[in-house]
């Protein structure tokens, strides 16, 4: 795909920029943000991907999650997506009436439904058009699925807050069996792939853990059954904020880097 | 002062708040922003303050700098402060019709002349009203004159950002002896306080020092006359901003850390 570049700022000795495409999948402008290490100047490095989640742009993480310092000194290239950026470009009819349909919250799925289903294609996105040989998506809900669901494609994969499944019919109809699909429990359930390493960390004073939309439990237990390695920390006073992520981005990016550089 | 809370986040094992108060040297309303380290539950820490510049409030630093994870390991507590967060409270005619002047502008200065004199005395604020123990100010030029300013008053002092004096006529009137008041390179030439130690990250790249808006070697040609211990470093590829603040707090925070916790 043809990029244009839209910013390079020098930080942490690399540098953060932002590019700017049309997207085959997506049928619309796409821009992400990418954060190259200084050892990318010279060599190969691997790749993560942070995808965000409800009413991110790709500003957001860049911003405040605080990654650069790790990536740099990790020499890890660092790809930030996200839903938001690229479906408010679409001018769908009544994409921005909801806070959890439409452009604000778009999910890693692909979309079956009408009127999203020519642009709402960000799972195909991430793991297809923008797949890079050595990638590793974390996120939330979003990364999970896409390693569980591409066997062998991800060296690994973590994520920091735990969102319980609540994929609106608007995007896949009323057969709920279509939704199991992109359920990260579901697919642990029956997962068979190389082993994994998880790392889970989980606000435990947050609204959406409180208001039972998040459900580690269910998630954990589906771990255990099947024996996949895990470490699910339920980190006290903490929210589900970017706070929240940058106190904990350099362990997760540590937990990555072990996977990337071996 | 009375303080009321405004916000409080766990960020980094540590605290993230906001603070608000009636401020009786501003005469208005004033925010600050305080991070406090987990070492603060149980012993005194010191306290390291941020004077943001142009049109900053106080969340630029918090959601920008990177600061806390470093404030957080060496026990530093961390109060920045902005201009444009009360000023912007103080209702003057004309304060927001320039970006240098007014509101994005305040400076740390005590500003003599109309219409800003009642409420533009942000060098008071910082040196007496906010003055706790141990403080150690830093930032852009308003760092480096409180300290050069109030002899033995603070440990140790540095800033990334060198910006030329530009002290409008309109805060301190026509004479221009009193725009030395507040002029870094002035006051280090007569100097005669205890000994600093003093650490400079400048960007090399960025707008206002293409400019001549910022003039390092005026100021380093003074240390040089008067001994100050400096260490200058003009980084290549660097701009004025976050991402340049970001790439080199924790170099900072270490050097404060090493006179604080002394």
């Amino acid at each position: 795909m043809a990029l244009t570049q839209v910013s390079s700022n020098k930080r942490c000795d690399g540098y953060q920029k932002v590019f700017e495409h049309d997207s085959s999948e997506l049928k619309c402008k796409m821009k992400f943000a990418i954060y190259l290490p200084p050892k990318a100047e010279s060599s190969k490095c691997p790749v993560l991907y942070s995808l965000s989640g409800l009413s991110c742009t790709e500003q957001n993480f860049i911003t405040k999650a605080g990654s650069q310092q790790a990536a740099s000194e990790h020499g890890i290239i660092y790809i930030n997506i996200s839903t938001f950026t690229v479906y408010s470009g679409c001018n769908i009819e009544g994409e921005d009436e909801s806070w959890d349909l439409g452009t604000g919250a778009g999910f890693y799925v692909n979309a079956t439904q009408e009127p999203w289903k020519t642009n709402y294609h960000m799972y195909s996105y991430v793991t297809e058009e923008v797949y890079v040989s050595l990638v590793t998506p974390w996120g939330g809900h979003g990364a999970l699925i896409c390693a569980l669901k591409n066997l062998g494609k991800y060296k690994a994969c973590i994520y920091l807050t735990l969102h319980r499944l609540k994929l609106f019919s608007g995007y896949l109809g009323p057969d709920k069996s279509t939704w199991e699909l992109y359920d990260a429990t579901v697919l642990a359930e029956s997962y068979s792939g190389p082993e994994l390493d998880i790392l889970i960390d989980q606000g435990r004073d947050g609204l959406f853990l409180s208001s039972s939309q998040l459900r580690p439990d269910n998630l954990i237990a589906a771990f255990s059954k099947q024996k996949i390695p895990v470490v699910f920390r339920l980190q006290q006073g903490y929210d589900h904020s970017y706070y929240f992520i940058f106190s904990f981005i350099i362990d997760h990016i540590k937990h990555h880097a072990k996977y990337l550089n071996a």
